[in-house]
């Protein structure tokens, strides 16, 4: 058992020296004297890792080599799998937690830095767009939060959940090869089925924002009956939609480039017009008929564009354009609205 | 000294008492009866009582009568000053604090209700608008953040700061009789110069609110040599302003009245326009020259009208309509912008 945090930031410098010499053994010696510890400790750590899934060929004489990391999400692991600069730097993984949003929130009022990433194996408290629940089953798919902190004003905050949602469509679909499609305002969308969400929460005054949370749920390896019956006809994963387990470690370093690339460059050149481009040709909401739920409205009508400030346009039958901000809008198909 | 919680809630208990009987003498035996303390331990209150600067006059077989009351804020004294059925109803009087907006927030994360407010005689580190300081001398001003939970989509905030405005520009007036303006966007001016600002901090989700904390600044007793010279042309105070000294109990009190009146008719019947022309009728800035400074705009225009989301409409010299969301706007006057 390693409980204490000393002990932990031991287990994970263990973990570091034999993830950066895979390639070959490496004594119990060398490793203790890196790390002015016992032979015993080291033996001590290496069997814990054995526990936890790792496998670790050990040799006497020769010492111990990695051969193969297990599929949980890991400090270690996963920060080198992460390529990027900015997005998902500073990581926290949990094994369990209230709300990864809730987590992410707490370190921004701390002042953690932008791209600071809380992920966890699962979350007891999952929140999903409009007060619903999000269920966040153990280790089968990506919950996980992301603090972004660009220099805008409130208003333009939809902005910045339209950058997640092209980068999640981009990344899913590099993942997958398939067809992935955004549905207003932020569901990603396989087969017609949602297989990620989005919910951004910001805090700011009037002049600006001083951060966002943008927590992220992607459905990976859950099969149909990890879902509960009332979203099992919507609701599908990358791995129902494959037909085959995807490495969630892989996906979320996919996540954090696309994110990173498209986020930096926005806030760079401000161009939302060549974003909104790539979001209206990954849509699958425009030009359809639709039915929109609001706070204090119900209506169908016909999805025309979008506005610059991220909010939909949809033709009335009157003829009129009504401009949606927030709601549930479901999209007509052949068996009535999805 | 009374240090411990314990010991401060039955200082508020003799305090509240003595509120309750102030026409009357109240043995100690009664007191110390009701409380179920010694009489010793009531005696020391009384001392502690005195000592903070409440006058309370002590006749040997009467007992004590309250006088007067200190002018410095107190949770007892304001709770019984405020009148209203939910601003101000849960109440935090603090001596000094960082900043009441921070708590408030804190507050707020913790479950707090609607219309929870916070004072502080001072603040070390009160913000202003565009991340400006906001000198909060200690005892001088009413320096105090409200708790708002509006079931609103967050595009809608800058109502509510709108609305503030126009409570807190209709209490003022009531207080001094004076000729009180509202500054796009929550300036409140007396004179063409500000005594009071207003900073709204919200946290949201893309589809609701989920609190708002409304930051007050209110300068009140403020001479002028309390002001730091670069604000003392553009500031000023209900005493200078009046030439008189003004109790901060009352002013509190009849923000919260005018707050509760305004913002509680306005979440039930969701009538902004009616609100919108009286913040027109207030307005000090429509229909002037004024100047606009914000993040990527510096130019020089007329305040045409405000549109319905809050938002300045400034028509400029090439005819063309300027909407502004954020930002600094100064008015043309006699002596230039201010």
């Amino acid at each position: 058992m390693i409980n204490s945090q000393g002990e932990k930031d031991m287990r994970d410098k263990i973990l570091e020296i034999l993830m950066n010499n895979s390639n070959d053994f490496l004594s119990g010696e060398v490793i203790s004297t890196q790390l002015g510890i016992t032979r015993a400790a080291v033996w001590k750590h290496i069997k814990s890792l054995q526990g936890e899934g790792f496998e670790i060929e050990s040799k006497s004489r020769l010492g111990y080599r990695l051969m193969a990391i297990p599929e949980s999400l890991d400090q270690v692991t996963l920060r080198e799998a992460i390529k990027t600069k900015v997005m998902g730097k500073n990581l926290e993984v949990h094994q369990t937690i209230d709300s990864t949003n809730n987590r992410a929130r707490d370190l921004a009022l701390e002042g953690a830095d932008e791209g600071t990433l809380v992920i966890s194996e699962t979350q007891s408290m999952g929140r999903g767009r409009l007060g619903r629940d999000w269920i966040s089953p153990k280790g089968k798919g990506i919950w996980m939060s992301l603090i972004l902190k660009p220099d805008l004003p409130p208003d333009q905050a939809p902005r910045i959940t339209a950058i997640v949602a092209v980068a999640l469509r981009k990344a899913l679909n590099k993942a997958t090869g398939l067809d992935v499609g955004i549905k207003w305002p932020n569901d990603i969308i396989i087969n017609a089925k949602k297989v990620c969400g989005i919910l951004t929460e910001i805090q700011a005054d009037i002049d600006r924002i001083h951060y966002l949370v943008v927590g992220i749920g992607i459905n990976v390896n859950m099969l149909a009956d990890d879902f509960p019956p009332e979203i099992a006809s919507t609701a599908t994963s990358l791995r129902i939609a494959m037909n085959a387990w995807l490495d969630r470690r892989w996906i979320i370093a996919l996540v954090m480039e696309e994110i990173e690339d498209i986020y930096l460059k926005y806030t760079k050149n401000k161009d939302f017009r060549r974003l909104l481009d790539q979001y209206r040709e990954y849509s699958v909401t425009l030009n359809k008929s639709v039915r929109v739920i609001g706070r204090d409205m119900n209506f169908e009508g016909f999805a025309l564009d979008f506005d610059t400030d991220g909010s939909l346009l949809v033709k009335r039958e009157d003829g009129s354009i009504t401009k949606v901000l927030s709601g549930d809008v479901s999209v007509r198909g052949e068996d009535g609205y999805v």
